[in-house]
């Protein structure tokens, strides 16, 4: 496929004017780095989406308080603690983070969004905290962004990191990302954050659209377990460095960095051992399609299958029926990776040996096809293994 | 509690004038019983529940047809093989159950129900159903209700049975009944399949009625994995031989021996180790309850936490957060086997470690209250194991 834009190397500090950071401040048992900055130098134009969970985090409540002010000059981020159910003192810690960096970095309060990621009921350790953001602003970097995306890190086996530049008019304009995932993420996203940055100039209305439709078609298209978390939020900085962009081929090159960083939040999804992407066509509506393939995607039964290898269409059809799409059974087929299993609701010949030979892959593709209407929708997902449970167990 | 009935030995012929029987036809590899079969000599009124997923195996649609006459005979089942999506032939396959029964028992092929069980996609092996039918035509018992309940079995490690009697102006009364369960279990059904009988003479609509009341607080309140088979069917046959029963204490049976059966379903789930009940209280409706009570009994990471002894609020906050129900975070609590976790949202001073040894136990309670009305619900359900995914990864 033809696109209009490069993929470059780094992330967040890729655009020109950011500046990131990534330290150990103490939130993680295991000493590893638990506190990222991200800083525009310039008041930078802000776009964000949140959980729709509703029970949100303090810092979830703060940052969309302020993401309403249009700019931001930075991006806060502590993992090791939700800073969730914490009543009132969660809030007033959130605000904590926010007036501290901002006093040092020379911002409003407002102009700070707060993001945090971890265990929910527990109050965040405020001094440890503070003594975090000291130690961040010292090493602000503009090559920061790979520390950045190793401190937002939870139970990801790997930092989550994407950037592209595309020419408009003679300038590069750059577009980078960080993500984190791992657990409760499903559509509607999870305890999944993301932060992007830009130097493209783009007016707020139509940065929070082109946000909006970027999210819809990567991070609430994929899921890992269906749980969807009460922090979750996905902030996009633009501060206009590189002056204004196209918006088709900024919408382009947005969705691209969106749909990566979703998949790479699946591929590392907690256990996972198998990557699928379903596709459901021919759904009533595109409405009804994204119901299908969420209840395919998030069947405990058809997870399990996926994880043992089994070509097991029939808890597919099974998901398929109980979902509250339209779905009549005698005109559906499933294909694995382009071969027919099921045509009108039956198994077709192909041996299942062949089937079993592509469910055997760590990565295929399964083609719902429910020919009632046009709706379409594609959800990116994976399997559910021994090893999830033995990571979410708790003891 | 003091209640109206006794509980007694038996099962579905524990009431007068039903025979039962369960055979070995082979539909099973591992050469158990896998067919089985109730009759009632003198034809009963039929009240009946089948799943609300829109695939329904071809014995679903043919008994939900069968059923409309008001009166059956005989139920035949068949273990090991689900009939399901298996396209016209599904239908001619369990008609010829229905005829095989009918023909040799003496009764109109419209009173024979019949019900399936097993893997889906899969043509039924009518050569050994027909010989099976003929098989359990000559062994029909009135002590026969016990191998009927193993006959029914797919990965249940235990057969389910239960009985009660009652007195009814000088007459007794009995209720009977057997259930299979183990996967694909949740509300709404499963495949789950449940026989029961009575001696009562009840008419039609009020037998229904009661059948729909006693399933909607047994059967509809449980849920394993949150996946609804194909398959579920919940078939009550009444043959009057005892004589009128006053509806009141027929209910209060009637719900007692579907909520046992129900239980013991959740207990033989697969892979389980930990048996819950769930009272969600303060609802802002009943209808909300039992949104809110399915949101935490079906999150794979609630599941998971459990398995591991884990008292994680946290994650029953989240998932009552992304249910539909109505939730304000700051009026929540969480009571463990009476002991509160988290009063107004927060977490309260119990000491972690004595929630860590309620959660330890095989058998605990959580009440959940939501303050904000009088809906109310109680789920049954269980942990999500690494022996679950075990059982279900098909290699």
């Amino acid at each position: 496929m033809k696109t209009s834009f490069t993929r470059i190397n780094g992330s967040v500090t890729a655009p020109r004017g950011f500046r990131a950071a990534g330290v150990a401040a103490g939130l993680k048992a295991s000493g590893k780095k638990d506190m990222a900055l991200i800083v525009s130098d310039k008041p930078a134009t802000v776009a964000a989406v949140f959980t729709t969970n509703q029970v949100k985090a303090a810092p979830v409540r703060l940052s969309m308080q302020h993401a309403k002010s249009g700019k931001a000059c930075a991006i806060v981020v502590n993992s090791g603690n939700a800073n969730a159910c914490t009543g009132s003192s969660g809030m007033i810690h959130a605000r904590a983070m926010a007036c501290g960096v901002g006093r040092r970095f020379g911002c409003a309060e407002n102009h700070v969004l707060v993001c945090s990621t971890g265990r929910i009921g527990v109050n965040l350790p405020v001094v440890k905290v503070e003594a975090g953001i000291k130690q961040l602003l010292g090493v602000l970097s503009p090559r920061g962004g790979a520390a950045a995306a190793q401190a937002i890190m939870t139970t990801d086996t790997f930092a989550k990191q994407v950037a592209v530049q595309f020419k408009a008019g003679g300038r590069t304009i750059r577009i980078g990302g960080i993500a984190k995932g791992a657990g409760m993420i499903q559509p509607n996203m999870a305890t999944m954050l993301s932060f992007l940055t830009t130097d493209a100039a783009i007016p707020r209305a139509a940065l929070q659209k082109a946000l909006t439709h970027a999210v819809n078609h990567s991070f609430n298209r994929i899921t890992v377990d269906g749980d969807t978390s009460t922090n979750d939020t996905v902030i996009l900085l633009a501060n206009g460095v590189a002056g204004a962009a196209p918006l088709a081929k900024f919408q382009e090159a947005l969705d691209f960095v969106c749909l990566e960083l979703a998949k790479m939040i699946v591929r590392d999804g907690e256990g996972v051992s198998k990557f699928v992407t379903l596709n459901v066509r021919g759904a009533a509506s595109d409405r009804d399609a994204v119901i299908a393939a969420r209840s395919v995607a998030n069947s405990v039964l058809v997870k399990t299958s996926w994880c043992g290898g089994d070509p097991n269409w029939g808890r597919i059809l099974d998901a398929l029926g109980y979902s509250r799409a339209k779905v009549d059974e005698d005109l559906v087929d499933v294909v694995y990776n382009g071969v027919p299993a099921v045509r009108g609701g039956m198994a077709t010949r192909t041996p299942l040996a062949r089937l079993r030979k592509i469910v055997a892959q760590p990565t295929f593709t399964i083609d719902v096809h429910l020919h009632l209407g046009r709706g379409h929708c594609t959800m990116h997902t994976c399997d559910l293994t021994e090893k999830y449970v033995e990571l979410n167990r708790g003891e």
